[in-house]
């Protein structure tokens, strides 16, 4: 008899709540025969903070805390004063479950137009820091709106926490084409950027296949344009790692094909699947939201559990439909159909 | 008579010491009758380091100070330890002459081939904080080399600091397509992305005029790739400053294109200008680099003394150049020649 996985679903804002339940039928669908998958909803972000100020009570994050695995939508209203619910719902979650791994693939799909005029083939992987940086939300203000006012930001960075990642982001590099590259801005962050540097340097020695070279995040900004397919493995801080795989997003033709996968590669808490799109307000409510991104997370959250095979029918469903109808004007439901009916 | 002005001239590490020579030339030729020059030359970055040890002694930037402008090459040598020569020189020069607007422009020119696939009419400007953010070197490290090492980085900003550059900003909106963009990262940098945020919204009160909108670093990442065209004057801090000019860079064809000042727009002490490449030690002494750049940090150190028409020669003559033999494989020093028979 197929196991059963307890999966918490957060749809969240926006078109978060249109593209989600497609990834929870293209999980059930994929993984039939060998998983089972339970779900249990949450309903958190802006519909509910409008209704009764809360965020993320203590006794919803431990009901989350108990499922295998989480899948997340979208989370942002322009409603709401910006920093509210990124830093109360999306990243209190990250952190309180020391998500550290935010593995973020891009790959240039046939059938996708990308805005350059000579993509190459681009397929690398982002192991974004997850639980660090200038993310930890360290920093204050003071004299608030007088003309002395002082406000700071403060990135917190541990030899612990990187090490985890940067062995993390070798060990994938084994898997792939054996190359890492560090992205940091370490002739100006020397001291976060003299750490990281040492530490990846220390491991890597330990992987003498992997070759691993460096890079300032504003080249890399300038590479991801002029030759994206040089890389392979990107491995770099929370901040760094926000920025380029945005733009990395963009020219693999939109954010509406990256997935994203925010991981404890150590186990101890559930990990969260997400599309690295936000809510998009614009659109929101006008089933036009592609659920491709979503449906990709589902398949990450399949390799994170061990099914791999679940994982790529996934996979060639989403090339298959891109291949075909990518350039075709669809609403998020028959995308969602499309990719379920070839699965 | 034409009035004499003095520039100190820092040629710097590698390609910058080919390709600034090409920027006095284009200075003394565009001011030719209406203004004279008198040159002070500085032996500094990575060679005078290895000689002797200095990077920036007190006296010789006192020296600089007395000029009335500066020209600067590239700062950077892969022999030395990264940060050494950026934060001892040119960083130290940007905050000790407390040159406070980075204004870089991104234009694509005709004859130049973007890696995008449908560029459409790039012309914007960035409006950097040069003095501020994360680039102020606070920070340190406890433990370091231990598996206890925790690395901070602090991003300090104030109103005094702010207020400046978003003023400036406004001002050069208003002599152009009259739109500013923050950018910034507030839903997650709270404490100083409201302060901008606030800052902005007070100063284009004054500036009824002027529209704006708020866009975050990663998200600008994706316009700057999807939809340049959108862009007008782009306001944001040092190091998303950093970030998003070296893309803008790569979508205009090349940081071979792009030129910049570091300016103290309260004219207390001489502001500096650079092309926005590195020193690329992998192409350097070969004439090889393209002078562009810094021939273009000319023209905008010339309207920063107040001589348009002389700047205007350069523009011309860069903008004939590039759409005639752009795509044509030349030496520095016959790009150098090239543009300077034109003017
Ligand atoms: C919504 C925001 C806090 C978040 C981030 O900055 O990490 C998003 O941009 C992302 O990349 O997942
Ligand atoms: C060399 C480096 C310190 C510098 C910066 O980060 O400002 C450079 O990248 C630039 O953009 O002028």
């Amino acid at each position: 008899m197929a196991k059963t996985y307890k999966i918490a679903v957060i749809p969240g804002d926006g078109i978060g709540k249109e593209v989600t339940p497609w990834a929870q039928k293209a999980l059930e669908k994929a993984a039939e025969g060998v998983a089972d998958f339970e779900y249990e909803q949450f309903d958190l972000g802006a519909e509910r903070y409008l209704r009764d100020g809360t965020i993320l009570p203590e006794e919803e994050e431990e009901r989350i805390k108990a499922n295998d695995a989480i899948l997340l939508g979208a989370v942002g209203d322009p409603r709401i004063k910006a920093g509210i619910l990124e830093r109360g719902l999306l990243l209190k979650l990250r952190f309180d479950l020391d998500q550290y791994v935010n593995l973020r693939p891009s790959k240039l799909y046939k059938g996708v137009t990308s805005p350059l005029a000579n993509p190459g083939d681009i397929d690398f992987v982002v192991v974004r820091e997850g639980t660090e940086g200038l993310y930890c939300g360290a920093g204050g203000a003071v004299r608030r709106g007088t003309p002395n006012e002082v406000a700071t930001e403060v990135s917190i960075n541990t030899a612990y926490g990187v090490e985890r990642v940067v062995r993390y982001a070798f060990k994938l590099a084994m898997k792939r084409k054996k190359h890492v590259t560090l992205v940091h801005k370490k002739n100006v962050l020397v001291n976060a950027g003299d750490m990281w540097q040492r530490i990846v340097d220390k491991v890597a020695e330990e992987y003498p296949e992997v070759s691993h070279d460096y890079l300032h995040i504003d080249a890399t900004t300038i590479f991801l344009v002029s030759d994206p397919s040089r890389f392979d493995v990107i491995l770099t801080d929370n901040l760094f790692g926000d920025i380029i795989t945005d733009e990395a997003g963009a020219v693999v033709g939109g954010v509406g094909y990256s997935a994203s996968g925010c991981i404890n590669a150590s186990d101890e808490y559930p990990s969260m699947f997400e599309p690295i799109h936000g809510s998009a307000p614009d659109i929101a409510g006008q089933n036009k939201a592609n659920p491709t991104a979503a449906i990709l997370s589902a398949a990450m959250l399949l390799e994170h559990l061990g099914f791999d095979d679940a994982a790529k029918k996934i996979h060639k469903a989403v090339e298959a439909d891109i291949e075909e109808l990518g350039s075709t004007v669809r609403s998020t439901d028959q995308v969602g159909e499309d990719i379920l009916n070839r699965m």
